[in-house]
């Protein structure tokens, strides 16, 4: 078994279900990335095969080895497919071998549904007879405590010493429409569509292939990931980026072993098509549960947030959600602006839609005069030509028509929800038909919002026909809406690189070293300050004083007032221990400040190391923010922005992005916390610099991108002056790993 | 035509489409509060009549007319039936009657459907006849301009005159499934059940019948409100309070006329059952919408919120969310407490039904070691008996059964959201016959989440027939429960009354007298204390000076230091015109402040009448906090609590309530705003004192409830000390209507 070379700290897994030895974890967490760096076009196997064996294909219709061959054969797979069998010479008519080595011609996918002990000697034949691709359908590894464990080891081994692509194992298997391919045992073939979808959960893909037997969502591919020994998200995100069947793709995701590849792949492939997921073990005990489902680690919600939003991944909140969105990215065109109209025959669904557009952050349009004009001449006097645009409740096909084709026209309007309610003369067929034909003569999104359900139904599936996604409520048809505008604007940005800067790492390193070489692992205000410094931050004047009197000296120096803090490696919180005074103005100021700290400093912490005192010039007071950063075991280093004191501590008003990121990123981070009004000023207050709190936030991201060994940094407070004074870092501390 | 007092002040309602005259626009909006002043049991009428009349009854099937009489028909109403249509002879095989007068019998409910100009005769043979009730369906009043609102004025006049009850005009009709009896002109009969509807939107209506007629849904009761022009919201829930038949009311709501008895009922009748709402027009634009639609006038976000929240009213955020709702709260009982079990034969749905219930407010139920123990001996060994308890993939109805019954009779859960997903050897319709047995044992609520929509169908049916509301996605269970739990727990606390304290409502009568005498509205600080004081507000000493020696007088006698503020009726806003001066600490500093004070208010408002300086006593610092009232068109009172300065003003974290209130009412605000842990207490500080805040805000309830002319109130600050030591008004100004 080889070894390979740890990128995730032990430490961080002790929570781990199985943890075996320190060592073994790790080779667990990173087979997937190890593999998956080979970017190879085996994946390509999984979806268009020439050739498919079932190994265990089976003639009793109640085991899983007979629903996968039915339906690979039932799905109308036009490439040669083979049955494995020792027990059997033929299986729903197709010749069976006793094992995979026994088939003639290659064999480009190899199915596995054996009992998961023959699983291995299954491989290693696949491997024999080089096939490059495997789904392993069968249970029993890794979800199935310690000894699947090693199973799963010994299988990402054997695929890896051949070569071998391996989805699952434990998983419901692979389909692609557009082959057609339907290696799974699921329930029938889903209908066709632009829509391509990986699950973590088997059971979730049998739920969601439930629905699309129903008709309303088609998919280009499916795939069922099971437990990620081999093939992961990241692998089929590059799989899907180019495959022209796939105008979306959609993942239900429960915890991604390599974050910080996720991103990478997913900044690209999300400026190609849109990518919308489902992140589940959000909260405590959501976390707790998927431990103990497949034993992936859940990130912390605010790197998985940062790192979606960083990456332009579209989060969902629901898998309602998820597919409300996927239908107007799959069928509809994007929103050119946020301005919606809205046709309705009805007032009251036009006021919730009013509301839900509004709530989704989305504009109603202002048609235009000439619009509203060519709307009254067309339509009844008690009609409302006004955007939401009522055609009454009378209305016929026609008038839908009418002023569906005016609003489209009307330059002012991106996009349109049409609301129709059953009324006494509705005819909701044609209306279908009418939204269906008109929507096409254009290349702005229309949605539906056809409300009802028994009349309803066939105007529903009219819209369909015309790839029209119908809502059964304007509040979701709104959120479809909001999310194709947010995605069309997020594409349209540049990709902003990280910010860079000169930088005297040999500084750094040489205060890292010493600190390592001591063994310490905090690195508190004194040599914090040449580290950062080191990276350009402003800092105050400050001297480090063994005695009193090096202490007035240095305050002389600099000019009064001054402050001082306790240096001491052990104390990490000083204000706990009374190690800082603010405001001293004299030299007895000091002399009292620096005799107190101490006697404080040994009581407290008995047998601390005491440095003597940092002298720190006394800066003017202006706002106070922090900035802090803290390791992700998935995505890396999270650097948190937030105003200082209680806001961030009583309030919990912070945000987070992975770094590196640029001054765009910073920027954004800094608008986003609740209390931004307080850093525009209020009450005739001037704008804080927000330069400088960019540009601080930017060299501590490059700081702890160059340095991976700084775990923690908190920079706490960096006072920021009003616009173009710039800020300074008054007090800060590092942890390394 | 009869002219009511009017309690709504003209000045509020400029922005009204329909502004006739200050009297008129006054007169439209009082109608329904005046006339169901009356409760009275001729809205029995409406549901149970022994006699119809349906004037405008016609032959032909393109007109309402024949619509609305052949539904009644055809939904079976057993009592005396009789179509109106002076050009028949028969219509339906019924004989007809030119007139309502020349029916031979009594007629209990009038059904109107003819020509808008045709109403008012028809009407008054009504109230000749004697008929207690009638609907008008017929369009062409309020909603149609201003013409439409005279003959609205008029029909309304005429059903006063004969105290005729009446629902519309402009509606879609009446439903009582349990009479039976649809006087609509819906197309057919929606299923029975324990739900009833009310809604202000007709449109919406036909949208809402339609998908109770797909079946999921069941009606008690349905009504569309059409203009209100006589029976509104409050009516309606009046007569369903003791219905039998409907066991949860549920309402769509553009505005409420008149908010205040709305909430005196609502709180009456959401202790018997549950009430859920959607209220549109929430946003600016929603609002404008409302407004172009019915003409109602929506009364700010802020105080709907308040009232549903104060009258127990639970709001829904969308018409989804609504029906999600309604089908917990009708079909399952309420759970005794928030602890909530999963069961699952999927792993993935089972995390997302943990998050969903973290999200919701919920607790994931702990199971007892009992529990645990014989869910281990009934499950195999890969299953998971802690709670999400995963029966696993291949678990068969019997499994279900098994997990369900001990979940159940544990006594630390108190609810089950049982989740399916159709997996190869699910029994769908075998396991939803297990779930409805099961459920029955117990009385605790059970709802399923049969995910899927294809094969999983016939089970979300066979649910149904058991009375378990069945949910797509885990999240939408999750809410569901939600709402129950919060409704259970709102219902067993006990109706608080208003606080009262002793006032001296004399000394305030006074001082609002003599501002009213000499036409000032506006009453600022030196007023303002008058009246705080009379109501027995903690207030810093303080003197009016008229010259700077009377101020250096009053300092001298109060002690130093001391503020001075301008004393004139004319400026309200004393800061921005320099007329603020704190910390005085000697009679030279009281000299130049006066005078400083005086120059600058004459300078920045010439002709200001200026009484002098406001002497204060000089208060130490606390925290500052924000009292203030405004008055709602449709709520009356709505007092806000927030922190003060920046808190309220930048960061907008405020919180309202409608006044009167109590001491639990007004704990509860205080614990609301987001900054809460600032009056806690941060960083060791001690929490800020709670009784004198809660008594505070009690005393503004009732000064604006004991002097409704008082329109605006401010105390901005009022300063908090920490726990015991009270709390001190600072500022403060009022408005009189």
């Amino acid at each position: 078994m080889r070894r390979f070379k740890c990128r995730v700290t032990v430490t961080r897994l002790t929570g781990y279900q199985y943890v075996l030895s320190p060592k073994r974890v790790t080779e667990v967490l990173i087979i997937g990335e190890q593999m998956s760096a080979q970017t190879d076009n085996r994946l390509d196997f999984f979806f268009r095969p020439s050739s498919v064996a079932v190994i265990g294909a089976s003639r009793d219709p109640e085991k899983l080895g007979y629903a996968v061959l039915a339906n690979l054969k039932e799905g109308g797979f036009p490439g040669a497919l083979y049955p494995v069998n020792p027990k059997a010479d033929e299986i729903l008519g197709l010749r069976a071998y006793p094992t995979v080595l026994d088939i003639p011609g290659p064999v480009d996918l190899a199915i596995i549904v054996i009992p998961y002990p023959l699983v291995p000697t299954a491989l290693e034949q696949c491997g024999q007879k080089g096939v490059p691709a495997a789904v392993v359908i069968s249970a029993g590894f890794r979800e199935a405590g310690r000894e699947g464990l090693e199973r799963e080891l010994e299988v990402v081994n054997i695929a890896r010493r051949y070569g071998i692509r391996l989805i699952g194992p434990n998983c419901l298997g692979v389909i692609d429409t557009n082959t057609p391919l339907n290696a799974t045992f699921a329930a029938g073939m889903p209908p066709g569509g632009p829509i391509a979808f990986m699950s973590q959960s088997g059971a979730l893909g049998t739920a969601v292939l439930d629905m699309a037997l129903a008709g309303r969502i088609g998919f280009s591919r499916f795939v069922s990931l099971g437990n990620k020994a081999d093939v992961n998200e990241v692998d089929l995100l590059e799989a899907w980026e180019d495959d022209p069947g796939s105008k979306v793709i959609l993942a239900y995701i429960e915890g991604l072993p390599d974050g910080q590849r996720f991103m990478e792949v997913a900044r690209r492939v999300t400026r190609k098509k849109p990518v919308v997921a489902v992140k589940s073990g959000v909260t405590r005990s959501g976390a707790r549960a998927v431990s103990s489902h497949t034993g992936s680690l859940a990130g912390s919600e605010a790197a998985y947030h940062a790192a979606f939003r960083q990456a332009g991944v579209i989060r969902a909140e629901s898998m309602e959600h998820l597919f409300d969105l996927a239908l107007a990215f799959a069928y509809q065109p994007l929103p050119p602006g946020d301005r919606i109209a809205v046709v309705t025959n009805a007032g009251g669904p036009g006021i919730l839609a009013t509301d839900a557009l509004e709530h989704a952050g989305l504009q109603l349009a202002r048609l235009r005069p000439e619009t509203v004009e060519a709307l009254m001449a067309n339509l009844p006097s008690a009609a409302s030509a006004a955007n939401p645009v009522d055609v009454l409740g009378d209305a016929l096909a026609d008038r839908y028509e009418h002023a569906l084709r005016l609003v489209l026209a009307d330059p002012g309007v991106d996009g349109v929800i049409v609301i129709v309610t059953p009324q006494a003369m509705t005819q909701i067929e044609e209306t279908a038909h009418v939204v269906g034909r008109v929507a096409r003569e254009h290349s702005k999104p229309v949605l539906g919002c056809f409300m009802g359900e028994s009349r309803i139904a066939a105007g529903i599936a009219i819209l369909q026909q015309y790839g029209i996604p119908n809502y059964p409520f304007p509040e979701r048809a709104a959120a479809a809406l909001a999310a194709m505008v947010r995605y069309r604007q997020e594409r349209e940005q540049p990709s902003y690189p990280p910010a860079h800067f000169e930088a005297d790492r040999a500084a750094v390193r040489k205060v890292l070293d010493e600190a390592r070489a001591q063994g310490r692992v905090s690195i508190g205000d004194a040599e914090a300050r040449a580290i950062l410094e080191a990276y350009g931050f402003p800092l105050p004047p400050s001297r480090l004083a063994a005695t009193p009197e090096e202490a007035i000296a240095a305050a002389e120096d600099m000019g009064y007032p001054v402050v001082l803090k306790i240096a001491s490696p052990d104390i990490l919180h000083k204000t706990d221990v009374g190690g800082v005074r603010l405001n001293l103005r004299s030299p007895a100021d000091v002399r009292d400040a620096f005799d107190l700290i101490v006697y404080r400093a040994t009581r407290y912490v008995p047998g601390a190391r005491i440095w003597g005192c940092l002298v720190q010039k006394m800066v003017p007071p202006g706002r106070e923010v922090l900035i802090g950063m803290s390791r992700d075991p998935q995505f890396g280093p999270l650097v948190a922005f937030g105003l200082g004191g209680i806001y961030v501590e009583a309030l919990k008003d912070v945000v987070f992005r992975v770094a590196p990121f640029g001054p765009e990123e910073a920027a954004e981070m800094i608008r986003e916390i609740r209390s931004y009004p307080l850093l525009e000023g209020v009450r005739g207050e001037p704008p804080a610099d927000h330069a400088a709190m960019v540009d601080a936030l930017c060299r501590v991201s490059q700081l702890v991108t160059d340095f991976p060994e700084i775990v923690e940094l908190d920079i706490n407070p960096l006072v920021v002056y009003e616009e173009g004074r710039g800020a300074v870092a008054l007090d800060m501390r590092l942890v390394l790993s």
